[in-house]
């Protein structure tokens, strides 16, 4: 087996992955949960300040080790059949989601020589998060969820609708009764909407409350509607998830052994 | 191909629209998404004084424009051949919830001529939104929505008038352990009912909370036992949803072995 | 037809019920709903004492109407099969849920001339409403409820048993965490029971807020974990309600036709 | 009978016991539960000072009783065939789960001799909750919530992997948006994210709001979308549930034609 191929098994988890690709997939995990962990740690000013250098250092080495990895897919998908060629396969692997999420997580570095915000060039950072999903292990788990989000699509997006709908008539309707009693908070229908999210979403942070009668009777009749709507991306979802895991049957209706159509 | 027909094909989507209908279709729902941001931004006191010019043009616009297609569609309808009589079957279009939409959206508008209050009658654009629903893509999905709450309407009004029975319940409690330690918020059944409701709900504003001992175990209690009840209209929409989307067999009730069926 | 067979089919409704029986229906329905509204709007001081006489006034007729039902009931209701015995039959009708719930609903004003606490004792007519579950047309889907619920029993009180543990678990940890930071709230496991309520049920008032690092993140945790556990219900009451309303052929696992089980 | 096989019929509860056994299962749940009462009741200073004998009695009882029940145990668990080896047969039985946590319910009362915290070891008597689970009645039930928990365990996962990602990310954003307006709340992301846990989660205490127009905005937005990733774990669990109680037909695939197995 020549070297490419060696690595190119390397980098790509399979289920039967050896020893060595299982160590390969957990010093990945293990330093991209580090990243996260660093981004979120050097946000705290006073750590920030007193660990400068180690998170310099864990970044600069976090960078180099990402670089090489990309650089070592980029050499070795040719291994790939659906990648063979040298220049074409090359640039069409490096043109998918998955291999550029993978440059985004360390290309913006780069570009900290350049008169930019480096604090805002980190977000991109994040994006090493995306790849642990490519863990093999949850590999089946996520292309449920995906099925699910795209069978039921067109249904999420009218929940969302019907949402963004009834919090304007909502927003409009407490605007009406509030904005005289608390200019401040319900002076606007926009602000008035802060007010319907959080109702609708039953966060209820309490800082936006309906003070009159008027506001309080129909509050409390749109929070109690709003239970019900709540339930709408519910159901949706979770007779998504029945159908796609329990009743693989049904979508076939034919008997593998005499090839009868149930509905003969 | 006659005008009147071109203009009820254009007006009227279907599946298989050619460019004209679509552009026609993308056209309208513009101006019916600019109008209610419109009718939002308006509400922003700063914002409306300083392009009061821009929002009364605009306006003038959108009536003039949904007048003019309100009259095509009036004109032309008699191209459908449910409504082909000249006078009467334009006077029964018009009396459809969805033409009568279609009228209220623009109507208001000319009233503001008589001494009316201009801004209550400008929540009747908001209507416009309501036509967003006839966008044919949709259509499937609302069909479904639609079937689903028909067909459990009887189960749902059941839970609504439950959880108001146990919002007075509750509510009526409350109102004994809490109105001596605090008569501004628990003083009367239906001021405890606003504490009620926020608690039902899950929203929970923290405006109005319980703060003797009773109240506290009592407000629990109460609050426990919502979640379960909750969950009711959750589980009614979603197994709903289920029937209607996964199991089109349950309905047919066909018996594999004779092939007759169930319900003769 | 006699008049006491008259009066017992105006009294207990069926689904085919004439005129009569229909304005009866909606009477009853009426009178209960102003006793409702009554209770609730005597709480209410400025209002009780403005129209004391009208509420007074109300609640006898209540009474009366309520004594007078009742009394008819027990007269009529040895034409029903079940209960044809002149004394044991009404005796036995006398001591169902239902006939207390009547009883319960006007005896306890004729306990006034009492020396008891008039207040309390009016809870009981908040028994009225109870009676609005008999109304023929949501009697299927209390029938059903009342399945869901009764076979679901012990999954329901294990998942009640789950979040009694887990609440106590959690409010002890709180407690450990965060008693020497606010002795006032979570100065003992009851009262850290009581913010632990709030963010389990995710009803979160924000009168009890953890405010500690350590209680922060375990506040967190507790959280984000509460959220999985408030599916259990939720799950458990959404399946049960799917059984019982699509699948009453998976019960019965024989074809109607030819009697052969399906899994023969 | 002997007198260990007595004691081990009356120690180990099942579906047929007699009158002794039902006896001390009683007795075992009631000891259970005033110990957790006792320990949420000591945790409230004033109760704890007046009574300080009863609690320390009732725990020199309990721990007692415990002990007892361990030794018992110990002593007739060879009467089981699975444990009959006099040796390593009571290792094994005190090897497993159920014994560890009776051991840890009373050996730290022990422990209290030594100079260590008394009040933190006390939290290992809540272990006693535990041994609630092994009353046999709930035990269906409870094998029911495992097997659910242990199918759908990789999607569970991965939705706690999800929420924390989304956590991540929201709160990154509004660290940006509000850390010059409330460095207080939102100076750093893990300040951020105790404003993202009681939004994500619904909870929505109130102490920590965006002010900022950008951050109510994009505070909206994730509150909305948090709505919809709620549904997954309630989704998972709720079509787990429906599976495992309702089609036990499902898993055995047999065409109703032929009669084969699907999946020989």
């Amino acid at each position: 087996m020549t070297f490419r191929r060696r690595l190119y098994l390397t980098l790509e988890p399979t289920e039967k992955g050896g020893i060595p690709e299982r160590i390969f997939e957990i010093l990945l995990i293990v330093i991209i949960v580090l990243n996260i962990v660093a981004i979120v740690l050097e946000s705290i000013r006073s750590l920030e300040q007193e660990y400068i250098e180690l998170f310099d250092n864990f970044e600069k080495f976090s960078v180099a080790f990402f670089t090489l990895e990309y650089v070592c897919r980029i050499y070795s998908i040719v291994e790939n059949p659906k990648y063979q060629n040298p220049f074409y396969g090359r640039m069409r692997y490096a043109s998918t989601t998955m291999a550029l999420v993978d440059l985004l997580a360390f290309l913006p570095f780069y570009l900290t020589f350049l008169p930019l915000d480096l604090r805002f060039i980190r977000i991109f950072r994040l994006m090493a998060l995306f790849r642990m999903f490519k863990i093999t292990r949850y590999m089946q788990a996520m292309i449920i969820f995906k099925s699910v989000i795209r069978e039921r699509r067109e249904q999420l997006i009218l929940s969302f609708i019907f949402i963004i709908f009834i919090l304007i008539i909502i927003s409009f309707f407490m605007y009406l009764a509030e904005r005289d009693a608390q200019p401040d908070k319900f002076g606007s229908i926009p602000e008035a909407m802060w007010w319907g999210m959080a109702t609708l979403t039953t966060v209820g942070y309490g800082d936006a409350v309906p003070v009159t009668t008027l506001g309080k009777v129909l509050g409390g009749l749109f929070a109690i509607s709003g239970v019900a709507f709540l339930a709408l991306p519910a159901g949706i979802l979770s007779s998504g998830f029945f159908e796609l895991l329990h009743n693989p049957e049904a979508k076939k209706h034919t008997c593998p052994h005499c090839g009868k159509d149930f509905h003969e």
